[in-house]
Parts: C-alpha cells; sequence; structure tokens
C-alpha cells in the first residue's frame, strides 16, 4: 500500500510551516495593532447554514459530511432508487466544511449578538475547503485571512482597511503592490448612464481589456454585447482613463453627474483617496480601478482588490469591500460590514518567487549535543536544561555512536539540518564546542556557551 | 431561522482564543526548545489511510466526506437497496476527517521518508474530529498537540518526555501534576507471571481500584473474573506498592525475576527515573504506577499519562508513550517511535478552574481614540499611526457621535472593552489623554503618549 492524500490536499513540511508561520504571525500582529480581535468558528456548520449562500455552483462546491451511524435506514425507498444524488444529499448529509469565513462569521454574529460589544472588529484566520478543480496556487484545503468591521458605516474603517494592507505587504517585505479600489455605487451609476443594469458585467468585462485590446478593441466587443452606441458615446471619459486617482475621480464626477447613486460612490471614493493620500502608505500604492467588480451582488460600497508587484504573474493576494446586509440571511437587519481577505497561499508564491523567505529562522536547534559516550549524557544533559532554561533551542542526539560510522552518522545530521553550534565532548569540566560556520573550536564552561550562543 | 452549531462543536470568542492561543504557544515554545520541528497534515484524509486503524468502533466514530458531483450513479442499484449503511459508504466516500495526528504522522513519515533525516523530531498541532458522543469536556472537533521521535530506540527520549511535560506544565503555573509512568513490558511480565495474557486487562482494571476498594475488594474481584488464587499470590507486592519509585522498582525486579521481558521493563523504567532523580524536575512528580495500561495494544515500552494537580477533579491531561511499528502500516518496517500528547480541551479546563488566566492578555486596544469631531479625524489617524508604528494596539472608534447620546455609546464601549488609556479631543495641539485605571487626564504630546503608554 503506497501512501498517499487526496487531491487538491497538501502536507506541510517544517521548512514549510515555519514560512507560512511567519506570513500568519505578520498578519495576526497587523490585526492586532489595528484593533481587530480573533475569534474562530467550528471547521463544519450546519448544511442549512452553508447551502444557498453560494450560487447553485457554490453549493457544489461545498464538501458535504455523511451523517453518522445507520444512515440510510431512514432515507425513502423510492428517493434512493431514483438515485437523485441531490435530493438523497439532503437526507443523509447535516453537516458541511465551512466553504469561506464571512457565512459562518454572519452566524456567528446573529448567535452572539447579545454578547458582542459593537462595532465588532473582528478577524478569523481558519481553513476553507472547496470541492473546486486543483490547479496551480488552486487548493481544495486552504487558509482565509480575515478582518471585518460589523455595526459602523464610517468610511474610515474604508481609509484603515487600505492601510491594513500597506502595514502587512510592507512588514512582509512585499513592496510596490497596488491596491486596487472601486465602488459599486460607481457601477450602478455608470449602469444607469448606459441605460441597462443587466450589461453592467458584460461593460466592465470588456473595459478591463482596454490594456489588451486598446480602445476600439473594446468598443466593438461592447457593440457586439448589444451595448448602444448611445450608451457608450456616454461614458467616453472611462475609455482615456489614466492620469492620477484625482484626475479619475473628476472625470468620474462629471460623467455620471445624473445618476445620484453615482455621485455617491464618487464622494465615497473621494474621502478614501483623499485620506490616504494625507496618510501616505509605506510601499502600496493606491490606484481607483473602475473596471474592479468582483463580488458583484455582493458589495455595496467600496470593492478592494490587491495585485502583486508587477515582476511576479499571479492573479490577485487579496480582495474585499462593503456589504450592507452581511447578517441578513440569518434574521439581524440593517448590520453594515466592510472587510478585507488575505490570500496566504498566493502571498506565499509571491514570497518565495521574491526569494523573500531567506530570513525566516528555520525550525532547528541552535546547539546540538552530539552522542559518543553514554557516560557523559546526563552531564551534558544538565547543560542542555541550562540552555534551554535560556531560550536557546538545544537537542542531544538521541542514539549513542558505537562506532566510527555511527559518529559520521551524528555530523551529517548536523549538516542536513544546517546547525550552528556543535558540542562534541567533556574534558576537564569543559564542553567541546564547535562553531559548524567558520570552524572555530573551544573548551567552554556552559556559562560561556550561553554568552556565545546569545 | 434561528442559527446554530452543530452538536459537540464550539464557537471560540476572542477571550477563549486569546487564553487557548497562550496555551498553544507555551506548548509550541516548549516543543522547539527540546528540538522538535512542526509539521502540518491535510484535515481530510483517503479513507484507506485511517479505516482499520482504530478498531471498529473508531471507524464508526470517523466523520466521512461525500464524494462531489452524481456520487450515486456508479453505486449498484441492488446495494442501494439494501440500504447497508456500511457497505455503501464505501462507494460513495473516498475522503475522512482526521481522527488523530498519529495515523497522519505515520502516513507522513512513510511517503515523505526520503525528505527526512532521521531521527526526526516532529511536532504537530492541529484539530481532529469525532463523531462521539459530546459531553463535559468531550468534543466533536478539538485540538491535538503531539510531539514524537521517530527512528531512535535511545531511552534518553524517554527521560527527555518526562522534562517536556514538565516545562510545559510549570510554564503554564499549572503546579503539582503527576507524570506517571509504566512500561508495556512490565505490564507483559504481570501476565507472564500470572500465567494468563488474556487476563491482563482484568488484572489491572482490578488492580487501579486498590485505593477505593482496598486489597481485599481488589483480590475478590480478580477471583471473580477468573484470576487463580495461585496467581495472585505471585504478584503479591503489588497489593503493598507504596513507597519511593525506587521501592517500587526492587519490588517489582524481585517479583519479574523469572521473566526475561519483565526485567527488561524494569530495566528501561530504572533508567528513565533515575536519570530524572538526577536532574530534577520543576513542578511535576513522577510516579511509577504499574495499573497504567493505556492503549495497551498499541505501546510497546514506556507508557505515560499526565494527572491534573490533585484540587482539580478531572481526567488525565497527556499521555503517551513508545511503540515499536508506528510506520508498519503503511509499510515501513521497524522505525520506533515515542511520543507523548497534551490535551487542550482539559488543560484548558484545568487552568480555568485554577484562575490561571488571569494574567493572559486579551485582545484589545491598549489606546483608543474618541470620535468626537470629524475635524480632528485626519491628526487622529496620523497619531494613530505613529502609536502602531511603536507596536502599540490602537484604534479610532469608527463613528462619530453628534449628540450626547452617541457620546456616551463611545465611552459605553471603552468601558466594555475594558480599554486603558483614551485620547478624547486635540487642543493647541496636544491629545486630552485619559486613563480610565485612575481617571488621571493629561494634555499630551504625541510622543508624550507613547512614552506613558509603553
Amino acid at each position: 500500500m503506497k501512501p498517499g492524500i487526496p487531491k487538491g490536499t497538501r502536507d506541510f513540511s517544517s521548512t514549510e510551516v515555519a514560512r507560512r508561520n511567519f506570513i500568519f504571525n505578520t498578519i495576526r500582529y497587523a490585526f492586532e495593532l489595528h484593533g481587530f480581535q480573533p475569534i474562530e468558528t467550528p471547521s463544519f456548520e450546519n448544511s442549512s447554514t452553508l447551502m444557498g449562500k453560494y450560487g447553485e455552483e457554490g453549493d457544489r462546491l461545498i464538501f458535504k459530511i455523511l451523517n453518522s451511524g445507520d444512515y440510510l435506514n431512514k432515507v425513502d425507498n423510492e428517493l434512493l432508487a431514483s438515485k437523485n444524488s441531490t435530493k438523497v444529499t439532503s437526507k443523509i448529509s447535516e453537516k458541511a466544511l465551512r466553504y469561506d469565513l464571512t457565512v459562518p462569521f454572519a452566524r456567528y454574529v446573529v448567535q452572539h449578538q447579545n454578547e458582542i460589544t459593537f462595532p465588532f472588529k473582528r478577524y478569523q484566520i481558519q481553513p476553507v475547503w472547496r470541492a473546486d478543480r486543483p490547479q496551480k496556487g488552486r487548493f481544495r484545503e486552504f487558509y482565509q485571512c480575515d478582518a471585518d468591521v460589523v455595526g459602523s458605516d464610517s468610511l474610515w474603517q474604508e481609509v484603515e482597511f487600505v492601510q491594513l494592507y500597506d502595514a502587512v505587504f510592507s512588514k512582509l517585505n512585499v513592496k510596490g503592490t497596488t491596491i486596487k479600489i472601486n465602488n459599486r455605487k460607481i457601477l450602478s451609476g455608470i449602469a444607469e448612464v448606459i441605460g441597462a443594469k443587466d450589461k453592467l458585467i458584460d461593460f466592465t468585462v470588456a473595459l478591463d481589456k482596454l490594456d489588451k485590446i486598446g480602445k476600439d478593441g473594446v468598443i466593438k466587443e461592447m457593440l457586439s454585447k448589444e451595448i448602444s452606441e448611445e450608451a457608450i458615446e456616454k461614458v467616453q471619459p472611462l475609455f482615456d482613463f489614466t492620469g492620477s486617482n484625482t484626475d479619475k475621480l473628476a472625470s468620474l464626477k462629471a460623467m455620471l453627474s445624473d445618476s445620484e447613486e453615482g455621485l455617491k460612490g464618487v464622494e465615497e471614493l473621494t474621502f478614501v483617496i483623499n485620506h490616504i493620500a494625507e496618510l501616505g502608505l509605506q510601499t502600496a500604492t493606491l490606484e481607483l480601478d473602475v473596471t474592479l467588480a468582483r463580488g458583484l451582488n455582493y458589495y455595496t460600497g467600496a470593492i478592494f482588490e490587491v495585485a502583486a508587484p508587477k515582476e511576479v504573474k499571479i492573479g490577485s493576494i487579496g480582495g474585499g469591500g462593503r456589504y450592507d446586509d452581511l447578517t441578513g440571511i440569518f434574521g439581524l437587519k440593517d448590520v453594515s460590514g466592510v472587510g478585507i481577505s488575505f490570500g496566504l497561499d498566493r502571498i506565499y508564491l509571491v514570497m518565495d518567487e521574491l526569494g523573500l523567505f531567506e530570513t525566516v529562522a528555520l525550525p532547528k536547534p541552535k546547539v546540538l549535543f552530539l552522542n559518543f559516550d553514554e557516560d557523559e549524557n546526563l552531564v551534558k544533559m544538565k547543560a542542555i536544561n541550562e540552555l534551554r532554561a535560556n531560550g536557546i533551542k538545544t537537542e542531544l542526539y538521541p542514539d549513542v555512536a558505537s562506532s566510527n560510522n555511527q559518529q559520521k552518522k551524528q555530523w551529517k545530521y548536523v549538516d542536513k539540518r544546517g546547525i550552528e553550534f556543535v558540542v562534541t565532548s567533556i574534558k576537564d569540566g569543559k564542553f567541546k564546542f564547535k562553531n559548524t560556520q567558520n570552524r572555530e573550536e573551544n573548551d567552554l564552561t556552559i556559562k560561556e556557551i550561553i554568552k556565545k550562543v546569545q
């Protein structure tokens, strides 16, 4: 039997865990610095909590858990004979694995509304599961890192989230990210202006290709999607949508002058963009991107997406936005929310490609005591305890070497794990201490070793 | 629709997450200090990896994941009509949630044997799932914290694990734990001496009641289990099994003098007990407990179990032992392993009962800037950025207060979250800074605030 794991899942080696934890810890630190509090929810929820929240496609991608015991006993014979998998599922499965962190969070807020102090700034770093077709950078089990505020519609939150993205990526040394921002109300304004709400997606998809196929190409595509020439004429400014964010805002303001909602969107964006300009960012750039339309049916205000530094070809490494009725699905109305998410796996790939993991300390002992003579071990173990009491990661090689070959094996272990300091033997109450980097050897007391290593 | 979660699962509030992380971080720190490296494995494994590894009862308690898509399509009609849940399961479910960390670890070692440097000291802190009947302290989703060494049969590992238990519980301030130790070979020796291997469990179960029902009661129970009077006579010393570990070892040595395996067990225990006596423990006590028989069919050498301090009535808070053929089930023979586990939920209950969470810092901002005047917010946000750059958790209350009532709401928020320092307003370039503990108020510059807070 050759052991393996399900496709789309991964084992993580010590090095990978250390690197992932470096990212997690950086995000967690920034979340807490910005006033977010952690919560955790169960890995599986009642199916009724999840089903129907992510559309038909989402329902299909949710991993369902089989009921325990004699689960077929109560299923109707006829239904079973029909072999209708979807209908049978609802009879034999009551629980399902979390698909994202947003729906469980909404459920949490409603369920615990009396214990929560609003506005509630929560963060959550947990895995989610999707029965998606695995491909490069897409897995069936992966982590999401979400921060959301519920119970406040202050635009200062949007300002803070831009700063939070900048803070995390700067701390990770991922320089040159682009934080794209848009507003659902601007998209609605454009829909109003072109006179066809149902064409909005076609419109933004076409507009998004401006860089690639040019103005003429975009207009051609729009016409083919039955967007009228008249409508296209009205949004003319979008085809020369370059320049600073301020230029873009001015151009939008003029274009959307007939749409109340559109102008509200411009006003909101102006607030965020101007305040960020005042406050400054460390390494990121904030860019108004009117083609940004992720989760169109979901967001009601700001929409965010973070693009990796230009030298790395990869999709977005984060995203989010404002949604005005997160908890409505669970019966708590009028709670506004806004949040962002970090894509751990994509960030990992970016950092790996940029060589940013070199400084991440690997989980290995700082000092290894070799085990060449059983009679020395008790004294060595006492010394090891002293090093550990001083916070120094220390190990005794477990098995005693009774031959030259076995001694070589221990030196190989030192080499393979890249251990910096080694104690070989004891002489006259002093330890033979070797620096494997510069090959320096000294006879030291335990106090001297501690000093040298720290 | 009233939202809820599946029975046996839990939501964790910020306070609970902070406390749990305090325990996790303490364990993780000690694991790394003692030379263990982290790995992580997927939440679900192929069913074939897990099924049959935990006995019939275990198989029943494993959560199975339904195949995706039209999973009923390929199932034989007749089989389906038979409504045999167990047989149908193997046709409609190929994956299952991890039941413990040991089997996935064994699978990991075999799968990655060529990348691993042996002896391999790994730790793993991840949740596991069991479809058990939920009760106090028993959940369907819970964390295990395991440290194991594979590829070494040195008894120094056993010594180290006793020290590791002591290090973790001392660091957690859980004083007065009892680390019970036994050895499977001693149990085998006893079985040999009483001439009935199949009676070993009955024997140890009865012996375990010595404290409660006295010598006569125990003998009566043994006789009722058809353990012969002659056998009972032979193990007479076990009925007066008090005194120091050294006394107990001497008594075992005499009693098991005819059993080679038993004597080997005594020798191994002597090694661990004597070395721990030399090295000393911080707050735990090591106690030879010959009735300790957990996982009898699994362990081959040392057996560990940790009892909580006597003032807390709760089961074991950790356990482990040596198993000589962990990876054999996956085709890699002759790899000896030894490991221990920490029971997070039980430890949490113990610490809660002993009031040991008081010092755990809650995830809340150190400084809150109240939001009474929108015109002040940009200057406040600049100040907040400076505080954050100095590592001080700081927040701006999101929504501006435009009435007395809304100002009160902000003060209530300060109170509810127990925030220590508050900035109310700005005057002549200085911040009105209030210490909510001693009610002291000062007009300070941002540099002065940083100094005061740090």
